[in-house]
């Protein structure tokens, strides 16, 4: 931590500070520069806050020189995290893609739709089955049951589960069906579920919050992290602007950012993020050549009946032409798909 | 809702547009202006995405003209909401204080804290026993041990008691002790917390999120008050902007906006809204002034030594000023403190 | 215009409100359904102020149906916009690279850059001669010096100029040297200089204000095109948010959106966006992938040197690759570089 | 500026970093921790670009240790800037009251309106004679005509003036006229003006960017300031935020934030800041409570007929009801109005 000194500092706040700044468990230095003092203070603890030391008379401004995640940085691990479930690694060169409907609806529905995303190429089927909704009279899912015909689905057409989890209460019941569990962007700080989730032992997708910085998103899922689930992988989703053309503000410089920052997988959600059918595509493209190592993307056979989101929800059609438009854009950067 | 035609829409998009106005329940008026058609669409229920008419084919606007809340709106409920609890009112003429510390650390803290803002004025004792702290290294409370201790001293006062709760199995616990339960900002959209709390018969306090509009602000209370819940309160405590002189902006004008739309009362907490000591003073009165129904402050006898949140802590002798200086400001516009 | 009324207006109250709108000059059509009254006022003018609505008594909400700007909308000009100058086309099939350093600092430096950046593809030299810097003790630019050695520069490598203009006072001058006009972010509602700029002949490329929303955005076009100059581009260089990783958060869904709601091009600066020289590269083919018609690239040929924003120049070797890179990614979307 | 190098650095990157800081100038200090080893540079020039240093191999972190503002900052100047205009002192114990129309539009109008603000107590008439109007079909203002009305009436009721400059060309003009230069928010980033209206000797107010963090907007002083004109004040009027209820959302903490970093006055403008005419009065007194220097309202006669922004102009019996709260809220706090 770095301690700057305002310019007129007198030698007793000088002091003060210094004893305060021992007192937490620093060990300081002390640099005289022409126009200001500075103070080094070497052994912040992650949980250190730093305003302790702001507020001290004296003080110019404080500066937190280290990270406050660990198990998430770059520099606590240096290769990228690979997760690998059955016979699909989300990390590696392969980008993943994660394909179904925003929610189970009826088997006929997550059936027809599991065999249109399997045959263009997901590996994934994403769909709810319980409904984190903005208004309490909306469609909120349909539970255990929802969670069987997802399976049962995936199972038959040979690919893999995720699924959201709201609440610490249903992950007992979700685990028997999943592969990966989804935490979403409104849960991004829910610390008991993201507590409870790190004591599993199957990958989580944590979502970015509306409103979270890409640090907070770390912070968040080294909560999982630092309760020993290791599997972690991060989905950018859109964040919240005065835009308003948009659902969201899709912000993919997350996706290099992240890359630089931490070790973990990061998946695109073009169809959150912006909400409508016909920017899906252009930026399902834009997340790819960015470098997100997967996408996820809400595909419907009959959006306009669908009970949630059926407006950002792909026809059969354009997914299979989104496939065919990201392949080839994988390949421009050295990556299959 | 209001549908608005493109100018050039042909006569077969206008016959499939209202078909599905009509498949979706709705009861359809033509207006046929000089430049544009406009469909009025009688009957939109609270959970209509109007997003499945905004992609037919013609169509280039789609206006929900009714609010998406119901039960939270001062159409639904004209008077205000006044919540009684024991002796306290909160949402009539009197404006409320409740102050303590950011979390409960010791039996002679929480006793020291809860005199001193008893003798200034406080009718409600805050403290957090489980804490939602961002770091998973953080303190992150006393638990039961500290609910038991916050009660003894808020009964020892005479102050009631408010805490937060973060997730539904911490609710019959902290029922027992707590008068009035907390929802944190980053639970405003946790809907399976909101669902199960509005089955009890405590009053709640809900936090604004950090990004969160007014309008969804609105709509957690109503999934509050939709599950039985009337006695909600609203608190708004900064939202997240640009700006990073301020832990986070205090969006004072939500008070006025929230008083026109809604008849919940509204607190503000001008602690966590800007995060540092000396901006506490000021923006309380600028709450009171802007017409809050409470405020809520963070107070602590050492505030040096706190094991969360010290810097924005008041001193005992600035909460004293600070219930001095409100008083008079409440005076001025026709309120009591 | 629709104005939707509150749910218990008077009699009286409706007369007044539709006296009131025949008075602003509006035909109205009064529907009545089962819950609220709604009127249709038909023939808003671009520049009614419909605030002077929603403050009538008895008023609930009122909505503008017509999109503010006009001459830059898709609905009044069906055909893409392109924009010929010499042998260069902007807004057609072919994605253009505009390419150069932040500043002119000397003849070697501009006749270099300009060398490398032709040779790798580039068909516009980009280079600021008036510099709009947030210190005033930063370099501010070389002036008509700076002018005529980027035209002698760009003439040599048979290049266009681009170059910002900062006030009317400097149009003159930069019109002899430079073939298109660049508008700065932080000028982009300085509407005496739009109105100037709309007067010339020359095209004009539109930077995007940090916090201006797509429609201000267009109806900062609108002033230059309802000045006479019909030849306008707009260019995304990222926006404001709370995400401070970055410099800006680059908005890339606001191509398609642009591309729906308006004919004019759209270019991207992945520069200005990201700030960093490491993001310039995946970001600058997201852009392309999501349908840009240009990028506007910083390169330097010693960026350690450079008086302004080094940092996020790319290096020769960098740019020849990104150009390599965004050629494939044009090629998979059908276009041309 | 201190310098926090990578865990892994080698030594030769070490001394790569430390030459370059010396050619930038720096005298450099290096300081070995535990873990980390961070350099102090000392000499840091307020226009350093910090990104120099940020992308050499090997540096986790930069942090500018001073702020980039010279003689805009508290540290400068210890006392507050008093403005002094004939009788009136902006910047002292006195709140002072500027109003009156958005726009002059006729002598009738600007004579009633000053009459009414001069009998409540405004000490200066505002109105705007050239508007920075969004559309350009809205109406543009009287211009000349405006400004010679302007002074008129205020010159009848003992009235100062201020007025908005849009360009250089037209200082001169308005400079005969008014007693204040107001710099409009569009324009806080035009540094061409700002750099001309330092070089003039009649105070200025600076309104705060749409999206611009306190630093900017001092740092838009400092170009007004390092130009020669040391009578500046700044004024609050709204940042953009993802809400929609209000035109802005009116940041009142940075009343207090620009206290303790600059000795330069601050006026609230509650009009723009929200929008709408029933949030003035609330938001007024808040602004005064919080500790303002000074606010700007806008009055009009006949708001319904207001040729531009009539919905947030206050009726005459609001402004008087307005002028007697926030002289009680002035007094409140040991200040007089």
């Amino acid at each position: 931590m770095v301690v700057v000194l305002e310019k007129n500092v007198s030698d007793k706040q000088i002091e003060n500070i210094i004893k305060h700044l021992e007192d937490f468990g620093f060990a300081v230095h002390k640099s005289t520069g022409i126009e200001q003092i500075v103070l080094g203070a070497i052994g912040v603890k992650p949980d250190f806050d730093t305003r302790k030391v702001k507020i001290l008379d004296g003080v110019a401004e404080v500066y937190r020189i280290t990270e406050p995640f660990k198990l998430a940085s770059r520099s606590f691990q240096k290769e990228d995290t690979v997760i690998k479930i059955k016979n699909v690694s989300i990390g590696g060169n392969e980008v993943v893609m994660m394909a179904g409907p925003c929610s189970v609806e009826s088997e006929e529905q997550i059936f027809t739709v599991a065999e249109i995303v399997a045959k263009a190429g997901a590996k994934i089927l994403r769909g709810g089955a319980f409904k984190p909704r903005t208004s309490p009279y909306s469609f909120q899912g349909l539970g255990e049951q929802g969670l069987k015909l997802l399976r049962n689905a995936a199972d038959k057409y040979n690919l893999l589960v995720i699924t959201e989890v709201m609440e610490s209460s249903q992950i007992k019941l979700i685990e028997e069906y999943t592969d990966i569990f989804q935490v979403g962007a409104r849960n991004m700080q829910n610390f008991s579920l993201l507590r409870d989730l790190g004591k599993t032992s199957k990958p989580i997708m944590l979502k970015r919050g509306l409103s979270a910085t890409v640090e907070d998103w770390l912070m968040s899922a080294e909560y999982i992290l630092s309760n020993g689930n290791k599997e972690v992988m991060l989905c950018e989703r859109g964040i919240r602007t005065f835009e308003t053309y948009t659902r969201n503000t899709f912000d993919l410089s997350a996706i290099p950012v992240v890359h630089k920052r931490s070790h973990l997988p990061v998946i695109a959600d073009p169809s959150h993020a912006t909400g409508l059918r016909d920017k899906v595509l252009p930026m399902a493209r834009a997340a790819v050549a960015a470098g997100t190592d997967g996408l996820m993307v809400e595909v419907h056979n009959d959006p306009e009946k669908a009970l949630s989101d059926g407006p950002q929800a792909l026809l059969p059609d354009q997914f299979a032409e989104l496939m065919q438009q990201v392949k080839l854009i994988a390949e421009v950067i050295g990556r299959k798909m």
